[in-house]
């Protein structure tokens, strides 16, 4: 995959400089709504690719900021979900409980954040990565918040689907707790919402054990 | 469709109030994905859905806010773009070259957004509200932006397509123009790019005349 989309196809030359670069970088991106995930949809029996799992992020932040134990910016915060599957584009989804792809996530990822993001003007590009290391290290409110809604809404899609992935990957509900602890590290209430769906995840069968 | 997506699987007893809320209307919310837009995606051979184009929205907003003539906040234009095509979920997409469809859409929004945004709690009903109420006025500079990013990537994906809507909708380069005139009444930049794709659309014969 050495071609940009926009290479099939460039954009009129009267477009150039900083916006060209921009326009194909946002062409490019549109390859993030054919990475899929394993998560199943509550409204159709299909996969979610990484598009609209990061829409679906961004609106779980603006509903439910209220919730985090610590105060957060929620336009930031919004901006860090709304970037921080871009490096999947190239690295691909690395599923929660699959903890073998999970060892080259990593290396996986900055290869592909590099080529990404050096597509955008250099500020940026810098800001990009910014946003993307700061998801990632989990040191600001604002990123354990954006964290946290990574991990609760495959618990809520988990729920609607009755087992979904934790019955695929095979995983327990101390398994389940395990992963998606950072609910609770952000929001004693979420965590609490959390609990009870785990329990009862648990009770219905709907874990491995 | 007089069920909720939830009521399938109610969520446990635990979780009530305003939490239980909030959740049931992300859950709702899953139904964006399926909504499928007559856009087609740059990167894969099929349609996209409103999920996926908020997304890329938000995205072209975050890249994009610098060539806005007038100043706008980034944070609340990303929140512009995010809630402003729920309505949809109930109400369907309405093509922008489809003037059949859009005599009643007015009327099918409304009716959507009154269903929708009520099950939140009054606060954040009111606050959904308003964000898609100024996202339709274009009163704002922030919703004439988030409308300009709403007309642009529909740009992009037909040029990508080498025609797209505007040959499945028989539009012609003028009737493209005048569709997508908010790009150019809300940034100068970005309109004279609009112009160039037009009128190497239209030599190419990817519009209708």
């Amino acid at each position: 995959m050495s071609e940009l989309l926009v290479d099939t196809n460039p954009l009129p030359a009267g477009i150039s400089g900083r916006l060209r670069d921009q326009l194909t970088f946002l062409i490019e991106v549109d390859r993030l709504k054919t990475v899929l995930r394993q998560s199943p949809l509550a409204a159709a029996p299909r996969r979610e690719n990484d598009a609209e799992h990061s829409w679906h992020l961004a609106m779980a932040v603006v509903v439910l900021a209220e919730h985090a134990d610590e105060p957060v910016d929620v336009g930031r915060t919004v901006q860090l979900v709304l970037v921080h599957d871009l490096v999947e584009i190239y690295a691909g989804d690395t599923p929660l409980y699959d903890l073998a792809a999970r060892e080259s996530q990593q290396e996986r990822e900055e290869a592909a954040a590099a080529r990404l993001f050096a597509l955008l003007p250099a500020d940026q590009s810098q800001r990009m990565r910014e946003l993307w290391d700061e998801f990632e290290a989990r040191r600001t409110p604002e990123a354990r918040f954006a964290k946290a809604m990574d991990r609760l809404l495959p618990v809520l899609h988990n729920w609607m689907a009755r087992g979904g992935t934790w019955l695929a990957f095979d995983a327990s509900a101390d398994h389940v707790r395990e992963h998606t602890s950072s609910i609770n590290e952000a929001s004693a209430t979420l965590g609490t919402a959390r609990d009870h769906v785990i329990a009862e995840a648990q009770r219905q069968g709907w874990t491995a054990g």
